[in-house]
């Protein structure tokens, strides 16, 4: 892919095809991964590439779930930490919680390539957020030696960490796949998801669903987590919000 | 990616998933190729993966408008010959036009690949459509010394044969991107797409658009070809169909 320049109408999409595409290189992503984006890709342009005011109170609910959570603990795979790394550790360090890396296509090259990758990106994060350097330091970052298992899902994707998700009571999941969110509802937690299709197991699953871009949206949240002024949660409905989304969708369609 | 069962409710979708990746990593394909696959996945999905009968009759106009073509040339890149090379091959025999190879990230390596893996694709072909034989044995395949080029175009993806795509009057070009097909169209071609978004410059600059999934309408484009009373092409209107797809894709997010 040549030099985009930033007056580019779809700058943001093509940075983020970037990321991903250099991800896939680095071995960081499953053969699906790029597939998987792309279908998001599709849903985020009948959303105009825009934040949607039904996500931007979605990001709001999360931010308030989050922030009185217990123990929360933010869950990463391939795609999350290449598009958004670097936000979620500033997320996670603000909210002083665990991110675990747990993946679908669970390989041990793949594994120490996304520890390493979060590593590296500590150092941006610590760049990027100054005011959060020594919180971010100390993000605990989980998924190496698993010892314990979400219930009800097959195959070593259920592999988990005690005090990670398995012991969670609110976990923030961005891209997470229907199974899984599933079983992590069924855990009796909250289940906080990033998901650009309405329609998908995992929106319609989900205790709250953000319809929207993970780039876009993950700065939105770290602003959030940090304004707690910012926090609304009235009695979410998550149906509604969705059918709300679905709504913005029409309206490019129609 | 494990084995799927045929009875899969999604299994066509993930063979062609699987073709895709396979084809990448035997080097035919462009980085962003798995993306723009993804992209087309989701629109596939508001259409139920289904063949609707908006996307049925462009398949019988683009037909009607092959078969009477004086010079028509089928058009391919690396996700069309992973998808669905035999089938295009056999349509290709049917109406005794050459395929041509034109890609968009053009390299030595990448043509060359596209050009064998076509070659393979001819025994497939053959064995698939054995009352074809002969006819698919003499397609003939162009794109690796291109000797013209496409005006108002930049770049490689311009460069074509003049006894391909250069004199055609009837161009079907499956998955193509809106610069090229603007182009085309401006050469006087009757330009046939098969793009999954009803809304893409593509869909809406092409002469008729197909929004099927490939896999699913190359067999039933063959099928129209080789029955010449399945044609109908009563003064197409391509922006009519469009919004007849699209209303298709309504009604699942409605």
């Amino acid at each position: 892919m040549g030099e985009v320049p930033e007056s580019h109408p779809r700058f943001a999409s093509l940075m983020a095809r970037k990321k991903l595409t250099e991800a896939a290189a680095a071995g960081l992503l499953a053969d699906s991964a790029l597939i998987a984006h792309g279908r998001g890709e599709a849903f985020d342009y009948l959303l105009q590439e825009r934040t949607c005011e039904a996500a931007r109170l979605a990001i709001l609910a999360c931010a308030a779930r989050l922030s009185s959570a217990e123990y929360p603990v933010i869950s990463v795979n391939g795609n999350t930490v290449a598009l958004a790394g670097p936000q979620l550790l500033a997320c996670a360090a603000v909210l002083g919680c665990p991110i675990e890396v747990n993946i679908y296509y669970r390989t041990p090259e793949r594994m120490s390539a996304l520890l390493s990758a979060l590593d590296e990106q500590k150092t941006e994060a610590e760049e990027a957020y100054p005011e959060l350097k020594s919180k971010i330091e100390g993000v605990e970052i989980l998924g190496e030696n698993p010892d314990a298992r979400i219930p009800n899902l097959e195959g070593p994707r259920a592999n988990c960490h005690h005090e990670g998700i398995y012991s969670s009571d609110v976990i923030l999941v961005p891209l997470e796949d229907g199974d899984r969110c599933e079983a992590l509802v069924s855990m009796g937690k909250t289940v906080c998801v990033i998901d650009l299709n309405p329609l998908s197991r995992t929106a319609k699953t989900a205790s709250i669903t953000i319809v929207d871009e993970l780039t876009r949206c993950a700065p939105i949240l770290l602003d959030a987590l940090r304004d707690s002024s910012e926090m609304t949660d009235p009695n979410w409905d998550n149906g509604h919000n969705l059918k709300e989304v679905t709504k913005e969708m029409l309206r490019l369609l129609d």
